[in-house]
C-alpha cells in the first residue's frame, strides 16, 4: 500500500500523435464551403455521395505484404479480435473498387459516385507532411468509353471556376498512358524482357520538371551524375531511341489538334500508340463541344505524373498563378487534382476487368491557393456577447441572448467569471465579436443598455490621436432596451456595408 | 518456379470489416442535411468548429489499462514506428479536452465548441451496434455557471425543432448528480466505505426503466431474482434508507418549482444536495426567462441515465412519439441527446480542475426518427438522363447535358453501353432520373428531341388499364432541340408541382 501511495501518477501528455493536427473556427468552416461548392458540381454532374467506413480490411486494401503475413508499413493497421487484419484507407480509391465489387449487383452501372473524407498514411511526418488529410474524389466506374474522361476535365474545370479560380488562372492537361506504351514500343522497348528499362524510362520523363530536357535525356542514356556527385544508372537507350523518348514528352504543339498530329507521326505503327492518340481526339473533340478550348483543357503530352498508375487518359489540374517557392525563386502554384483510367483496381475482387476513370482533389492544396488569392473567408464573424454587469441579473442578460438569436443573431451570454468588465470585453475581442451588449443597473433602471462597436473601436485604436476624436467616435452608444435587436442589426450592417 | 506458378492468387473478399457499413446516395445527402441544420444552430449559440484528428495517443484518451502496458480492449489501437500506442477516439469529449489542454493559451475561456464526425468503438457488432458511428457534440469548457447547462438545454430544444421535430414531440429532462449525492447522504451512504453500496444504488436505478419501481425496491434491499432465476445482489438498504431513494427518482411533480420543493425536503440537512437543488432552480429559471416551457424542458429527477458518469447537472432530449418496440408492445422512441457537466476530464493533463457541460447527440438515432416522420428526403432525384441512340454523334449528346448543366439543371450522358434503348431507359429509372432525352437521327434531321417523363411513366404504369389512356397520357413528347432546357424544366416542375 506505501509503495501504492508513493507512485506519483504520470500526467498524460496533452500532444497530437506525430504527424497529426488539429483544425480550428474558419479553417474548419472554410474548407466545409469550399467541399460543399466541389461537391454541388460534382452532384450536378450526376455523381452520388457514397460514404465508406475509414476502416477496410487490410486483405480489401491489397496493401498485404508479399510473402509476409503482415501490412505494407504505409498503412495503419492492427488486427481484430479474431487475428484479422484491419487497416485506415489510405486513399478513396481502394474502398470504392471495394464497394463496388460488393454491391455491384444493386448498383446503377456505369456508376457515378462522389466521396468526400479524411484518408491516412503512415509516413514520415514532415513540415507541411501530414499522416491525415482530405480527399475529395470522383470516379465512373464500368464504362469503357473515353466520354467518361473528357467529362472530368469538363469537371475539373468548373470546379475550380465554382470554388473561385478565375479562367487563365488554371488549365486542365490531358495525357495518355497508350500513348507512351505507342513511343516504347517504337522505340523498341516494347519487350516483355524490357520492363525494368520501361520502368526507368518511366521515372526518368517523371523527372522533366525538375531536371529539365537534358537531365532526363542522361537518364534514358547512360545515367546522370547529380550535383552531390551520386550516379544514377540509366536507361541504356540509344541517340535514337531516347530522341522517340524525348519527342514525346516535348510534342506539345499550338493547339490540340497539331499536338495529336505530332503524337501520330511518333506512334505511326503501333496499334496502341495509335489507339491513345484516338482517345486524345475524342477527348479533345468532347471537350470542344461543350465550349472548353484550350485555354481551359490541353492535350499535353509533357503530363508525366500517373502515367505508371493509370492504363489509359491522365489529367492533372494545375494552377498557373506564380509563387515563390522555399528558395524564393518564382515558380507556378502548380497540380491541386488528377486523375485519370485504371482498368484493373475492381478485377482484383471479382477477377473481371471493370473499366473506370476518376479524380482526385487535394484539398489542402486547393485550400491554401484559395486562402492565399482571399478566394475564401478565413475569420468569420464572432457572436455578439451580452456581457454580465450584475452577477443577480443573469436570467435578464439571457433573455436578450435569446431575442438575438431568434431574430437571427449569432449570440452568446458571457459565461466567464464576470467580475471585471475589462476581461469580458477582451473576452469579445478575442472571439471577433462585432458588437458587446452591456446593461448596469443604472441602465437597467432608465430602460436602456450599452452597445459597444468591438469591430470599429480596434478601428479607430490604430487611426486615432487624440482624445477629442476618440470621444467624438460612436463606438460605444446607449439606445433603448426595446430597440436591442434592430440597434445591434444596424451596427452589424454598418460594419460590414 | 513452377511451385510458384501453380499458386493460383486468391482474390481478396469484398467485403467490410465486422461491424462497419457503406451509405449510399440520399442517406448520406440526408445526414450531411440534418448535421448542418445542427451545426447552424451551435453556432448561432455562438459556438466554433472543431476538427481533431480521428487518432490520439491511447495516453491522452486515457484508455491504458491499469497495471499493464497496452490499451483498454474498447479501442481500437496500435503502435507507431517508436512503440508509442495510438488509437482511434471512441468520443468527442476526450480529444475536447486533450485540445483544451494543449491551446488553452490560445483559445478563449470559456471555450465553446462544436465537433462532428464519426466515432470508433472496438465492441462486438451486433444488428444496430456499429463499430464506427457519428457524433455531433457542444461543449462549453472553463466555466462553472450553470447557466451554461441551461443553454444547452435550450439549445437542445432549438435544435430538434429546428429539424423538424414539433413541439410537444420531445421533451428536454434535467437532473442533477448533487442531488443524487445529497440523497446518498441524507440515506447514510455518503461515507468513503460506502463507495460500493453507492454504485449499487447507481446501477438499481438506471434500471428504473426495465425494472419498474418495484424490481429497483428490490435490488436497493437484498437482491433480486429475474424471469431466468439469475440473482443480483442488493445494496442492502434498509426499508427507510431504500425509501429516500425511490423518493428521489419519483420526485416529478406537475411544475419545475414543485418538483425542486419536493428536493429540497428530501435532501434537506446536505449541502451538497441542496446546492444540487439550487442548481436547477437556477437552470429553471433561466429557460422560464427565454421563453422555454416545462412542455419543452422539464426538471426530472427519474433521468438516471449519465448520473454515474457526470459531476453536476445531467441532461437528455427524448423524443416521445410512440413506436413499436422488437416484441410489437407500444414505447415512446427515447433518448436522442444527453450531456451534462464534467468538472474533471481536462484535469488529467494539466492537474487543475476545468468545470466543463456539453452536449452529444446520437445521430443515427436522430435520422432515424426524422426518416422514420417523413421529416427529411431520402429519396433524390436523379440526374436528367441523355441518351445515345447514335454512337457517332456523342458530343452532340454531349453538347446537350452541357447546356443542361449551364442551366442548373442536373444532367448527365448515359455512358454504358449504348446498344439498345432499353438498357438505358432501365438505368435512368435505376438513377431515380425525372427525364430523359433521345435524340436518333430522325429527330436530329428535323431538329427535333425526345423527352420521356420518367416519372409520370412510372406513375401512370401503376393507374393506366387500358392502351387508349396510355396512348393519351404525355408520358414522353416532341419538343425542338432548341427548347431543351425550357422543355426539360417544365417538365421536371410538372413532376414537383
Amino acid at each position: 500500500m506505501a509503495k501504492d501511495k508513493k507512485k506519483k501518477p504520470q500526467r498524460p501528455k496533452a500532444v497530437n500523435p506525430r504527424g497529426f493536427r488539429d483544425y480550428f473556427g474558419a479553417k474548419v468552416t472554410a474548407r466545409g464551403q469550399m467541399l460543399r461548392t466541389i461537391t454541388d458540381i460534382y452532384h450536378q454532374y450526376g455523381f452520388d455521395p457514397l460514404e465508406s467506413p475509414a476502416v477496410e480490411t487490410v486483405e480489401a486494401l491489397g496493401k498485404f505484404l508479399p510473402d509476409v503475413d503482415r501490412p505494407n508499413e504505409g498503412v495503419f493497421a492492427w488486427q481484430d479480435e479474431d487475428e484479422s487484419w484491419m487497416a485506415l484507407r489510405y486513399d478513396m480509391t481502394a474502398p470504392l473498387a471495394r464497394v463496388y465489387a460488393q454491391h455491384r449487383n444493386d448498383l446503377p452501372t456505369p456508376y457515378r459516385r462522389y466521396a468526400v473524407g479524411p484518408v491516412w498514411r503512415n509516413e514520415k511526418p514532415g513540415p507541411g507532411r501530414y499522416r491525415q488529410f482530405y480527399q475529395c474524389d470522383a470516379d465512373t466506374v464500368g464504362t469503357p468509353t473515353v466520354a467518361a474522361d473528357a467529362e472530368m476535365c469538363a469537371m475539373l474545370s468548373d470546379v475550380l471556376e465554382a470554388v473561385g479560380i478565375e479562367r487563365g488562372g488554371y488549365i486542365v492537361r490531358v495525357n495518355n498512358r497508350k500513348v507512351l506504351n505507342g513511343v516504347m514500343e517504337v522505340a523498341g522497348l516494347g519487350g516483355p524482357d524490357q520492363e525494368s528499362a520501361r520502368g526507368i524510362v518511366l521515372r526518368a520523363i517523371d523527372k522533366l520538371d525538375r531536371l529539365g530536357e537534358d537531365g532526363v535525356r542522361a537518364l534514358l542514356g547512360e545515367g546522370r551524375k547529380d550535383a552531390s556527385g551520386d550516379f544514377t544508372n540509366g536507361a541504356g537507350l540509344g541517340a535514337e531511341q531516347a530522341e522517340i523518348v524525348m519527342g514525346f514528352v516535348s510534342a506539345l504543339r499550338d493547339d490540340n489538334a497539331a499536338t495529336t498530329a505530332r503524337l501520330s507521326e511518333l506512334v505511326a505503327g503501333s496499334a496502341i500508340g495509335m489507339s491513345g492518340v484516338q482517345e486524345l481526339e475524342t477527348i479533345a473533340e468532347a471537350v470542344a463541344a461543350q465550349g472548353y478550348g484550350t485555354d481551359r483543357v490541353l492535350v499535353d503530352p509533357s503530363v508525366v505524373r500517373g502515367l505508371g498508375y493509370y492504363t489509359g487518359p491522365v489529367y492533372e489540374a494545375e494552377l498557373t498563378h506564380e509563387i515563390l517557392d522555399e528558395k524564393g525563386r518564382v515558380r507556378q502554384f502548380g497540380s491541386v487534382a488528377g486523375g485519370g483510367r485504371y482498368d484493373d483496381l475492381v478485377k482484383r475482387f471479382i477477377g473481371q476487368e471493370v473499366p473506370a476513370t476518376g479524380v482526385s482533389l487535394g484539398v489542402d492544396r486547393l485550400l491554401a491557393a484559395l486562402v492565399a488569392q482571399d478566394r475564401i473567408a478565413t475569420d468569420t464573424t464572432g457572436p455578439v456577447v451580452v456581457t454580465v454587469m450584475d452577477k443577480g441579473r443573469v436570467a435578464d442578460y439571457q433573455a436578450m441572448v435569446g431575442e438575438l438569436r431568434t431574430a437571427g443573431i449569432r449570440a452568446e451570454l458571457y459565461l466567464g467569471n464576470p467580475k471585471d468588465m475589462g476581461r469580458q470585453l477582451k473576452y469579445a475581442d478575442q472571439r471577433n465579436a462585432p458588437v458587446a451588449v452591456i446593461q448596469g443597473s443604472d441602465e437597467a433602471e432608465r430602460g436602456a443598455i450599452q452597445l459597444k462597436d468591438l469591430a470599429l473601436g480596434a478601428g479607430l485604436a490604430a487611426n486615432i490621436t487624440t482624445n477629442e476624436e476618440w470621444k467624438a467616435q460612436p463606438a460605444q452608444m446607449e439606445v433603448a432596451r426595446t430597440d436591442l435587436v434592430a440597434e445591434v442589426r444596424a451596427m452589424i450592417a454598418r460594419r460590414e456595408g
